[in-house]
């Protein structure tokens, strides 16, 4: 350990000499903001970091810390869900928190150009004023970056229409573990030279490089939104609701559902939720006007036959707003309500949701605790809570999360949609992959980073 | 050569041995359909073609080719464009032609699952009857199998508003080099559980691995369908017809650009366009009925102000179905009308369309060809024809290509959009990649393939 100290400590000495003093933090007090994420990974601090200001810094501290066998994890927003960016083995953090220029927001290309350490409702509000769209929407967009999006692949509720980032991501400009710059992908929305490159990149959680540029597709911004809320009177009859919308033809950009403990929750921080239900479906549609008038009509009689108790939609854009800012603090107010929260998000086959979330609700009353699921039923992406305020449970916890994965695996499912393996779900990666496949993953690894320093203890 | 014919031989043999010789061809005759592809890549005649009945004898042959190192090209519709199907080493042809079972099509996942050799368009029809909908839509569907379409990530003029084949390729079976299989992916619509490994597969033409079962995401039908045209006096005019199309907030599911040539040629082949149009945009829209109406009107108005000579809307499906049947004739018509093409399909930013289109006509003119370019105007994905007559202008149509290769990467976009690299380009992805990217994707190949048996003489 103390080995391992003075070695991290040797290269951020020997980084501050080639990119600035001021660019390295050694002070301890200074460091603990580069301990931990958002995740029930324990804090762990790292022995330095360093704050590149361009791409060209970041490549050299790579090329340091590989000459110096020094683990870097890099950190964007610092909010992830699986201690991703939480430096678990030391060594140094590489922040982005300088480099947070948006470049270039092309119209007619439909093309942003970003540094990693762009927050994303930052891009948001950029594009969207010119009216364009950028929809992948994790509830963190107000602190979150593109840095973490990319590497953790980054979903949320739009992505049910339009997609995770992967799908917008068409470059990547990327810092080598050996600390050489590369450029993969291209910026017209198609391009098949050669391996899908930047794909593999995507979602993969600061292990195989480092982006210091990002080209993200843009869509035009729909005209129009609405967004529907429908109560039902219980689980089976909401997860009924799902199938008819979509058997109905409709491809909603949002379709999420809550149980009752989340209803509950949103509602109690400020958003105009029904009283009383037992599952809620919230959907929204975009387009135009026209079209997401019809459209509404047709969610409307879907629901309805699904069993509905009744069917609201949410007027104007001050309502939609305060409804989603409730909706994104729900994971959080979660958390508040008991003194131990964990939570987890696995994904499902659509046909088992109902089957999943009546299993989870057994699981939490099997370890006595309180369970809460909500989560994207268009994608059969659920985000599984668990909480409890007697220390003693704990056990029963990790238990309780233990059965979650297990339950997703029976499903045909996978233990992450979409927050990643990082360092908390690193134990349950070879039930999902099998042997064959995790040594692909770890080959693909050793090969871009044969001396294990990118984001160490991470993933395979 | 003839140690190379006696040892595919050899393997040709122990093939019969472990999957019965009735699976394998060695008859010179019966092997010349195995040739060839529909590139302007010379066929080349393998020394056997096997034809596996499972993928279970499909991982027999792998493994057998991989102990007598005999080179193994998979071919599955032989329908590509950039030679990804020819033996170009001569060894053996790997035939998908009898794995063509659609396994499942479920309703509710919204998925498919299905093996190599299923000719798309027989997909598309099996899930229309039930309301649902696979996007990938490249003109050779009535011929294509969804293993080739995997193997090259097919586009077509759907792909604007839906993305290309690697959008839905949710899980592989993969018989690697060395006989092995692999299952990578997942089957709900997310999954972030290690690295991106089906989007490695998707594209790899045939050079990573053998898809021998494709699980895809399927979208619920759209309700409702209108194709709309707008001739235009000049290509520019035309160009600001696709930019006022997106500025006004659509995605139409097809946005496609064509030349006076083109236009002609679809005519002639018994497509009702206007006459006298030196560019022609053709557009559809897909959505609930009303949402199209609406959307008909905003995108009449963008291309009248755009300077449309008029808009037409094709009505019904009779007479949209005509005009896509020319459409993807248009290939062939063009072929027609000289005794010599040759097709390319860049992809540009949208911002250089305009000036991409009036290069390739002055490319046309230098070199005496007559050039004609129809394409993906969305996503700024041309196909670019250059024919002759006169065999003495074999070496400008050389120089030609070589000049539009130059002329896509100057307008920083791409040597190859949908059709792949194959051995047709290989000489033009050094250009695009640079040494750093070419490296790197050799040293996945040489990972996933370390005796260099898949497909060899592709692509890196």
């Amino acid at each position: 350990v103390t080995r391992g100290r003075d070695r991290a400590l040797r290269a951020a000495l020997a980084v501050g000499r080639a990119i600035g003093e001021s660019r390295v933090i050694t002070d301890e007090e200074l460091l603990e903001r580069f301990a931990g994420d958002e995740s029930d990974q324990e804090p762990v601090q790292p022995h330095a970091a360093v704050i590149p200001a361009s791409a060209e810094q970041a490549a050299a501290v790579m090329r340091i810390a590989s000459e110096h066998s020094v683990p870097v994890t890099p950190r964007a927003g610092g909010t992830g869900k699986s201690g991703g960016a939480v430096p678990v083995q030391g060594g140094i953090v590489l922040s982005c928190e300088k480099l947070t220029t948006i470049k270039e927001i092309h119209e007619e290309d439909l093309v942003a150009v970003v540094e990693p350490g762009v927050v994303l409702g930052r891009l948001h509000e950029a594009v969207e004023e010119r009216g364009l769209f950028y929809p992948p929407d994790p509830a963190s967009l107000e602190s979150c970056c593109l840095g973490g999006n990319v590497a953790e692949n980054a979903g949320g509720p739009r992505a049910f229409k339009y997609g995770v980032t992967s799908h917008y991501v068409l470059r990547l400009e990327v810092v080598t573990a050996a600390g050489d710059m590369i450029r993969v992908g291209h910026r017209p929305v198609k391009g098949v030279a050669g391996y899908d490159l930047p794909a593999l990149f995507v979602g993969s959680e600061g292990t195989l490089g480092l982006f210091t540029e990002i080209t993200l597709r843009l869509l035009p911004g729909p005209p129009h939104v609405s967004t529907l809320l429908a109560p039902f009177p219980d689980l089976p009859a909401a997860g009924r609701g799902v199938g008819a919308i979509l058997a109905a033809g409709l491809i909603p950009r949002v379709l999420e559902i809550m149980d009752a403990r989340c209803v509950d929750t949103v509602r109690s921080e400020g958003a105009a939720l029904p009283p009383g239900a037992a599952a809620l479906i919230l959907a929204e549609l975009d387009g135009s006007e026209a079209g997401v008038e019809a459209d509404l009509q047709v969610a409307g009689t879907a629901l309805d036959g699904a069993g509905a108790s009744e069917i609201l939609v949410a007027s104007g854009p001050v309502e939609r707003e305060r409804l989603w800012k409730a909706r994104r603090d729900l994971s959080e107010a979660l958390g508040r309500s008991h003194s131990h929260k964990i939570s987890d998000d696995i994904a499902v086959p659509r046909s088992r949701l109902v089957e999943t979330l009546e299993r989870l609700e057994s699981i939490a009353a099997d370890h006595h605790l309180t369970g809460a699921t909500f989560g994207h039923a268009g994608d059969g992406n659920l985000h599984v809570n668990f909480m409890w305020d007697d220390p003693g449970l704990d056990g029963e916890a990790d238990a309780a999360r233990a059965a979650t994965m297990r339950l997703a695996l029976e499903m045909d499912g996978t233990v992450s949609g979409e927050h990643g393996i990082g360092s908390v779900k690193r134990q349950f990666l070879a039930d999902e992959l099998g042997p064959g496949v995790l040594d692909l993953g770890r080959s693909f690894k050793r090969l871009l980073d044969p001396r294990g320093i990118l984001n160490p203890g991470k993933l395979y």
